[in-house]
């Protein structure tokens, strides 16, 4: 097997790839279980350096055609579309959104064309592309009606997936990623990026603003969870999908207030009280759009599981983190 | 206002540019009704030439960005954009469907973002945006699951359209035609063409192919209603729509075979014996994916209305063409 994944240098990339490379094989499009060979991770930060020797680092952007090139080449197998300019970003500049998140997903999905075989193509999609008036829980087949630039580019480039699956060019998935608590590191420009600050910086002794309100609900995954998930999704035969190659990750519906609430159950009141609830009504916006609970039929078909509830979520964090009882708690 | 309309060598485009021309006036995108005093007309083909002093032609591709840009010039107040490469044509080439009916439709809503201020953008939409399983009749809500890449970039429109009418760039509306019945002059590459055909060939004494089962279902309109539904879409304020801008037209839902028993009773039994059932899976394949019943409760509530009957439809068609009883029938 020839991966690709874009987007390595990221979070979800980065353990995606350490994900791959410990099991060692994987499915193609044909039905065969093949093992790693070859290990592709673009980024327009370089990717941090490995002894793997199936791996290897292309760095640049994917608005490069010969970025574009050089990484779909002829004998990939696999394509793991992470890169992406998230929520904020791409409600504050359009035109960047539509350059990354249909353009180089447009240029990915041509370049597969060129393959020796129909490669799978895992696009990571949002359940931004949902909004307005929805069931509750959201089934897997809901409307498509983005109410921001970010779900309306994911939601262009399901469409693309799902249409150039059923023409044979590629055998695509495109799986609608809950909010991925608890993420290390700095927070980025994605709307949602406060959930996961929420939680990370005070534990690390740090105070934090919540910008929405204390009963805004979210649909949570761990990020074990959703490597987990987004690997079963690569391995279901195609035969799994009918009308549609999008499907709902599973996920925890949590109300934000909640989530400070496990906080302080595990951290106790000092940390839990660094969160100060302090109102933005752009990121609300945004994030008010966003529905909180999924069916995620689909999904259970094919073996992806939920998180057991949010203080699992924090513990495996702080586990992963190495925070001790003796730290800034 | 200048208004402009692409496709407009078309039957829809000449017929809407004449409707037009005759209103004399149209509401603006800051709700002021507004004489005509400039229409352009664009299309591959040179449209017809016209005395009326108000008329201009473009003639040349909307993959030609010189094109795009000489049609969008910056005092444009309104576009009507037609131009679309029809479904089975569009399904046989994905590459010129992508061109035209993504490209060159983005090229357009892109260059609107440079006018004084942001035209009212008409998308000739489909229902061919829908697909998979489906609530019968069809709300204006359902989920775009094209089965088509026609479809496909019908729906990829509609999500621009949406998007950029929400950023302000345009304020769009998107109209999802039915399938329009009878079209005058020789078929086209629309999977549907069979359908004008099977009622406009033997009325002119001509035998002619149905491709598609005696109980498929079509959801159809006359061009008068459609034109007329078309200019009431853009007359619609923008606060008529919330969470999309997308509407299903109003239509009626008619069997093949009902359709040729209408042309029987009219016409008589050895004109609609000229109608010779030849199946074509390929053309079933792609119609059938169509829903054939529609709620069209947003369409209503802005005024828009279906034909009477199917009946009704072939009469007008036969008044239109001058068809006397005397001729071929």
């Amino acid at each position: 097997m020839r991966i690709v994944i874009t987007g390595a240098a990221g979070f979800l990339g980065s353990r995606l790839a350490r994900a791959i490379l410990e099991r060692g094989s994987l499915t193609d499009s044909r039905g065969n279980l093949r093992s790693v060979r070859e290990l592709v991770l673009v980024d327009v930060v370089a990717p941090a350096p490995s002894t793997d020797p199936r791996m290897q680092a292309i760095s640049g952007s994917l608005s490069e055609i010969d970025i574009v090139d050089a990484a779909i080449a002829r004998e990939t197998d696999a394509v793991f579309h992470l890169a992406a300019i998230v929520s904020a970003q791409a409600e504050a500049d359009f035109d960047i959104g539509m350059r990354v998140n249909v353009d180089a997903t447009r240029a990915l999905l041509e370049r597969c064309r060129t393959c020796a075989a129909p490669p799978k193509f895992i696009l990571a999609s949002s359940l931004a592309v949902f909004g307005g008036a929805l069931p509750d829980p959201v089934p897997d087949d809901a409307p498509l009606m983005p109410q921001t630039s970010y779900g309306t580019q994911k939601a262009i480039g399901e469409l693309l997936v799902n249409d150039m699956s059923r023409k044979g060019f590629i055998d695509g998935r495109s799986l609608r990623l809950p909010t991925v608590v608890v993420r290390p590191g700095k927070p980025n420009k994605a709307a949602s990026s406060f959930a996961s600050s929420i939680i990370r910086e005070p534990l690390a002794g740090v105070a934090v603003d919540c910008p929405v309100a204390p009963r805004t609900r979210m649909w949570l995954a761990s990020p074990v969870r959703v490597i987990d998930n987004i690997i079963r999704g690569h391995e279901a035969p195609a035969e799994a999908f009918a009308h549609s190659r999008s499907i709902n990750l599973p996920g925890i519906s949590v109300a934000v207030e909640e989530m400070v609430d496990c906080l302080r159950r595990i951290a106790g009141e000092e940390v839990a009280n660094r969160v100060r609830w302090n109102y933005d009504p752009a990121i609300d916006r945004i994030v008010s759009t966003w529905p909180a609970r999924f069916e995620s039929a689909a999904a259970r078909t094919l073996g992806m599981r939920q998180d057991e509830h949010f203080e699992s979520v924090i513990r495996a964090h702080i586990a992963d983190s190495g925070i001790g009882l003796t730290g800034p708690i």
